[in-house]
């Protein structure tokens, strides 16, 4: 390691072997971010209690298996999002500790379960094709300590049903809404609630919804001032984004 | 006119003079519209009662002058849209007969007011700045014989300003709301009342608003069954439609 | 039910258990859809004739069968829209009462026959390739008591068989037109009649049409004044706005 | 007010004049929002120590001067949005106690000072062109009780300079980004900080950066989770979120 | 036909059965299309030598057939566009005097041969990927009685195998060049004819070649003058309209 | 010149001064354009009797003056497009033999009158605002010595003016079209006439006419076959399109 | 040849039989690019030590089987690009000589290997999905004759990676970058190198990635000045401009 | 300086009063920046011979001319761009040293001059609305000592100019293409010669030449391998990245 360097570098200065000027020289010479940098990096992911992830659309399913077996080996939580469910059989067969969450299609492996923060992080969706986002949420929120409030098909057309659910996004320190079409739920959840809300526009829809730009238009043109945006159908941002801020609220 | 050539014709073969054969062959050579097709298309306008209409902007002030002219002299109500304060100040010189309405950016000039219609045609809106499109739309649908019901400033954001106002909506046998930004509002409009309601997206916002796209595509994508959507700011289209709908609805 | 509660309250008032100032206050902590909001949402689709509908694309054949069957256990009839020939199969076998329109790619399932509506509607479609999407608006159109005349194969390329079915538009209190490409063919029937015109700009075409975009853009630009439009291959929404204009024509 | 209509109908309940089950149908046609929703909502915006605010763009001067002047009347705080210098300078003129801030584009008039929060929220910039962005952003945070951090000219292509000023994001509960061009000053704060970070994509650029199209894109792809994104050039929006979130950290 | 209801009237007005007065009133109400607008429209397909063509794409086989068979009877020649493989088989089985052009992707089929036209029209393409495009436009035009000179796999990155075929262009009325990319090739061309160039932007590319738009702006913005342009792909219509000059060059 | 020197070298080799196979290396080194390209590219442009071509938009007022002079002095005929008022007084005073079409925003000079071909080109125009765009196609192609018929005012909305109209379009040999907002008339003229249309776009429109990418998408889409398109009021390019197919038409 | 023709020509002007005038006319009747300009067009890229290169894509089996064929019998070095596996396998099949390249989908057969250039090229990816089009950039570039150094997985969300990697990039005279997302990569190596920067653009991403638009637009608008671009993942392309690079920089 | 303290620190080591564990963490905590980092890239910069660059556009003229001169009082070479006439005299008012470019809209104040680069780099533009495009990189590169070999005015409608000056391009280490509309001369400029060349997209044209996308999407497409990209209008980046590669060629 680079601090290894380092110290015998400091140690020959101690003992006069080399010169302070000529330390100046070298130690500019090493990369800076083995100074610690990297291992600030490192170690700010596992202190936040948050499990490495795989993106594992793209990748095969020899690699994601042994990722997932590598990280496990250097004892981190693993979460793998965007798994199909063939690839999810192969990373259970191959690590039988790991579970295949079907409808999230996700993966997780839990080595060291997270700390469970307190209030809770909601996640909300409009119809059930926004499903496999919404529970891409859960599951990456729950992975990351929060507790999960899920409320669904509770779409604009029928906003009766939000209404009768009113007080289930009570002592939510964060609130996920998952909605396609012209994604306006996250307007009408912002005007409900007292906490930040995130909007995930789906790629649910067809026509002029041009996979999900309709609904992320939407929402950055909301009118329900405070709401913030994350990509179309990224369940597992918005939840990044959503235990963040309960950790804050937690004063982590 | 054609029908006088025709007439003539047709008593030349009575008169024996022309014989049928060869009358078929000339009636072929007429241009089929002269034996009735533009007049009808010309009837059709003046029996429902709607006003001939110019769009101002693209033209001189002298040809929008001109053109009002020579409509009143045919006997015609008119209705100018798009046009500015200036050229409604020019056209007010040189007819005082007709009306400039500052905020709607409209000129009527009314020969033979137009029969009013049973029922109502509401104009909802969602801010101060759809203000002008949802008077154009105000404008056109009293030119055409609607009474008008204007439901102001009830945007989504507050939107218990809506639900207050919500009794005004009764009785109308359509609906046309104007909102820019996300273009919410004609959603939980069509959520209130069971006539038909027409979206205007209008170029009200800024940044991913697009110059309405943004509204437009929220209002094609609504959930909201049955919302129908005009041009982005074509408050005039919408109301000709709400008028259409209005006059149907009289059995008309 | 929240009504109980609220009956159960008032008692309490009357007998005066309750004093109304505290009344006033538990009042307004019950969620306020409980006073009848929802329930006069949900009579409304039922006094208005219309069926429960399912829009099937994005769910399972097992999540749409058991809709199905608790809606028809509901007493409502039922209209599955997005339906593709084998998820229609499975429904039909579940439910033999269920019909599928495979043209259509629509399920019925009718508990109660709509009353039919005096009037009709005009279905207008422009290629064989647009034939979907017409008939869903056909089928969508029947289920909600409407006497549908269809027009099919009617392009603008040969304009004269529109000219020459032009009679059958007589008496349509509104026509839907689905059109692909250059999405002409509603200005031209708006052209020629005198109730509301709905265009449905349709995802035939190749090439710049970029899926149905150049036709929605068509139809909004139209100069036809008074056409107002829906999504793209959207036959369920314009079937219904021509419905909900059809039953204010009934005086409904 | 609906609501003594509401004490009424209860005391006649108590008095016995009216039944149980006759109370239960008036209530059901009382608007609901009279019942306190509006209320709520006016009072959840006072409770939260926000400023009532006005988007001044598309607003006459004459409009913004009397609404200053009325919601100072009713005692709110206001706070009015992309103001240019001659509506701040009316306003001033006409409100001697408004401040206008002529880098943001802001007024405020302060009836009655917000308790500060504790924490602070960082508002970084990439580059001068985007300073009216970031001071928005300034002028709303603080408007709302927040201590605000600024920490300016610290675009991605001399990196370091944000590296030297590192130290200034600590203890911040939440970072305001804004940046233009390829907007990756965003991505680049969120590996420095532990808590929630919100883009603003500008509007500064030329060419392919299509007005902050390019910039709210590259925001949205980011790799760096947890990233959330307001509308292009919204300052005020995204100051708000980051308002909320420190409000959320303070417990309230 | 209505022609003979004409006749019948005339004749009735001839032999004073009927007066000129009511027989123009009958005139009116006859559909004007059948005064003969629809035969000229019909007649002018025939007389210009054209075979009536069919876009087989999103039509079932059995259409197809069934089409093709009935068009043959009427002694139309046929001309089917986008038909695949399979589909080809399925008209050809049918239909044995029918032709598949496996390439051009094209059924024909020839009851008459058209007259040849002087002259020629000559048919560029870039590279082999722009071959079906090609050779649509070629089946196309010789199957309206245009000899065809093709010149193929001359792109603009070889330029030099343009030049040396540059002589085979000499002679033709009409040049279509297809091409994919960035879509230079047309312009090319056009400074080396003195004739009409028509350029077909193909879908050949990818990234930000977005599916043929970047060679349609291309063409559309060439700085070669004169140069006209069709839909991406458009093998056929750029055909028909090098036919059409051709047509015009020989005085027809 | 270049052929000065080919000559001199040939009168070498055939004094023997040079051996041939020196003379084939200094032959490939001379710029090939040298040995008639360059002319033949010239004298084309003169042998075709079209005057040389300024785009004066981007140029200052003295640029424009002084390459008009330029062009005289050579003895060609001059056009200059997209001419501004002011540019225009300023060519006309610098050379008074100029001349300014205000309407069309050009400028032509004549030295030497094309000769005038036989049969004409039809330059017809839907609205008012669309005039400016016809007026450089009639400037342009009269200045290549075509008879031109205007058919303006013939928009679809009152398509039977263009049915009217419909023998001016007898015996040209081209039409071109220009059509803003959904530009659906350049199809519509495609099917009364036999000879080859060319659609030009106009800007003409708002919304979602995207600037005449609405009339562009739609006459690129159009099911009219054979139909042509050049760039957004690109009036000079069609002129120059239709120019040619009338030279070609008058066998030239 | 027409190098033949030439020289036969001389030779007669040489010996007298043909006068130089007439020479003179029959030169300028050659085609142009047989003085020359094909083959030092052709031989340009054998001169560079260039592979011969075929897009792959679009092309059927058997055509790449005998073009590769063909260009081998020419004395060619061949590079096949956007080679699926299957096609891979039937040209070594065919071309035993010949390599596939799975992960870059290339194929090379090496007649000739290519000199090695001094100095080295560098290709930098940002994420394992990006590593098709990084291998085909390597393929390319080795098969010019240039080392390559690979540093891979170093995006931006984990900077520190490429941090440690830094030295790699010492030495290099030109560095390909190919990054999805939001494309950050490039903006960031630009700005630790000296030498020229190519991005490359992937189609890695999801949702309002637009397949590789974001990317794009963020490299275009990158504050890392002197970074050029090329098309979505077009890593041959990048690899050809950093190989030219590479040979100026080797003074070639 | 950090430097000092580093120096200090080390120091201390030397003379025991710091042992080298606590100085190692010590180290840790000081900015990584601070050991170097930022001055390597200051140094760099000036290394490289560049100056100093101040984008104008969207800063005061107060701001600019003070810049300008803390520039200079560092010793630094300025470049200024995109700086509008009025800037320009300002600041030559303020700094008489410096020049105003007024073609390219460009200021520079030598301090001390470049030391110039043997070989040269090329700008070539197609028309005259593209020179201030072209001019902006002639200042650019010159200002980096390089000499700068300018070809004007040969768009590709008259090739023939371009071949005519083609041995300009001689000797050219790098060459930089500004193009507008099509964007078609890069790829016919890289066909010619064998150094890398940079296109420029200019904002040049109308209609659908889209602001210069169209030709951006030209020049990503474009089948001249291994052209690259920079963004529209950005002549400055064009000429950076130029000058890199002449520097690289320049062996520095």
């Amino acid at each position: 390691m680079e601090l290894d360097k380092l110290k015998t570098l400091l140690e020959a200065v101690a003992r006069g072997d080399v010169a302070p000027e000529e330390a100046t020289g070298q130690l500019k010479s090493l990369p800076f971010e083995d100074l610690g940098f990297a291992k600030i990096d490192h170690h700010r992911a596992l202190r936040k209690g948050y499990p490495e992830t795989i993106f594992c659309a793209g990748k095969t399913v020899e690699q994601v298996v042994e990722i997932v077996g590598r990280m496990r080996d250097h004892g981190s939580n693993v979460l793998g999002t965007r798994c199909d469910a063939e690839m999810g059989a192969a990373v259970v067969a191959a690590h039988p500790e790991a579970t295949y969450h079907n409808l999230a299609r996700c993966i997780t492996l839990t080595v060291d379960p997270p700390a469970m923060l307190a209030g809770k992080v909601a996640i909300v969706c409009a119809g059930t094709s926004d499903l496999p986002v919404a529970e891409e949420a859960v599951v990456t929120a729950e992975s990351m300590g929060n507790r999960v409030e899920r409320i669904y098909d509770v779409g604009v057309a029928g906003i009766h049903r939000l209404f009768h659910q009113r007080h289930r996004l009570d002592g939510a320190n964060a609130v996920v809404v998952c909605a396609g079409m012209e994604g306006a739920l996250p307007s009408v959840v912002a005007g409900l609630v007292e906490c930040p809300v995130i909007g995930v526009p789906t790629s649910v829809g067809y026509g002029a919804s041009l996979g999900g730009i309709a609904a992320l238009l939407g929402m950055l043109n909301s009118c329900a001032t405070g709401l913030t945006v994350v990509n179309i159908d990224n369940g597992f941002g918005a939840a990044v984004a959503a235990a963040t801020i309960n950790r804050i609220a937690n004063g982590k």
